[in-house]
């Protein structure tokens, strides 16, 4: 019997920083997990590949893959969905892999009620003003928009009772840090390995 | 408000290499935690200064603490008192560090039972014929205490229920590792965190 994998997503407002915290992890050599690239119909901002940081599809694809029942989680955001293809989560874990989604926090919520079990991590700015300044510097939004996204965030920090932990981005680093000592840590759950020593007692 | 440190409880059979993984935890630089330093009536074994190690207490001593109720856990081992002077443990987790207690499982038992929300963390043999091996190879016990020892670990295992995490001592670096962790995961548990990010949400 294999052991199933985990289901690992990261969450937390737009502009946290969460597309830079996940590809740091995956940028690094000892990562023992599976990136689930997510669907959106958003455009490509400079710099990003289809296939590698989004899969990029038109609107009408994406309302039809919503009818068919092939994504795990959809979410409208700033008008473009996001969503995650439902059949590559299912076999990766029970190949006893796991898998790590980053995604929006409407599309978090989905997933908790889907998959319970799942290791929820919120991804939350060091402050409400850091968020702003991190929102401004980018610099490709208008005011209105800035102050629309951070009404959402802190709607979406009220929702951080849903997640099982909280990571402060303060730093790239540490927040990477953190994120792999949760999954290291959540694999040594009694829960998850009582089984196995019972199985143990039961040979010797 | 200074958030209050963990309790860190380490525990495991007999001969499972507790003590080996605790110092290897405390030899490096960058733990955050107090150790606790343990009581016993036990004779030092070579190389075991008291007061680092342990403090050895003659058996008068120590029956002494446990009537004044000095104590936060005890036991008694093959034939010898093991136990955890409570004050320590009480002032350092108020002044918001973590503590970290290597203790036997009869003694973590009675700590889950005083201190529910600790942070229990249960030191595995990879297998029993590993732990026998360990405990031959040490070379100084009968044949009849290893059999005793032995069935001891076997419901030694089976009280692995009372605890948070099951760590696997396959080699040293590797438990420490999970342990370190473990801690940081705990840190950011969502129950802990949510009342700061609460607060920061009123003041903006």
């Amino acid at each position: 019997m294999v052991e199933k994998g985990l289901l690992i997503v990261l969450s937390g407002p737009s502009g946290v920083g969460k597309g830079t915290v996940r590809k740091e992890i995956f940028s690094q050599k000892n990562t023992s997990f599976e990136y689930s690239i997510s669907m959106t119909t958003r455009s490509p901002r400079a710099g990003e590949v289809d296939g590698v940081d989004y899969f990029f599809k038109s609107r009408e694809e994406f309302e039809a893959l919503i009818e068919q029942g092939k994504l795990l989680e959809y979410a409208e955001f700033v008008g473009n969905y996001y969503g995650t293809p439902v059949d590559y989560v299912r076999e990766t874990t029970l190949k006893g892999k796991d898998v790590f989604l980053e995604i929006e926090v409407e599309g978090a919520k989905q997933v908790r009620e889907k998959f319970p079990d799942g290791l929820f991590i919120f991804l939350s700015p060091p402050s409400l003003s850091e968020l702003k300044n991190r929102i401004v510097t980018r610099g490709t939004e208008s005011e209105e928009i800035i102050n629309n996204r951070m009404n959402v965030a802190r709607e979406e920090i009220e929702m951080m009772h849903l997640y099982d932990y909280v990571v402060e981005n303060d730093t790239v680093e540490n927040a990477c840090e953190k994120i792999k000592a949760i999954i290291v840590a959540e694999h040594c759950r009694r829960e998850r390995v009582e089984p196995k020593y019972k199985k143990m007692l039961e040979v010797n």
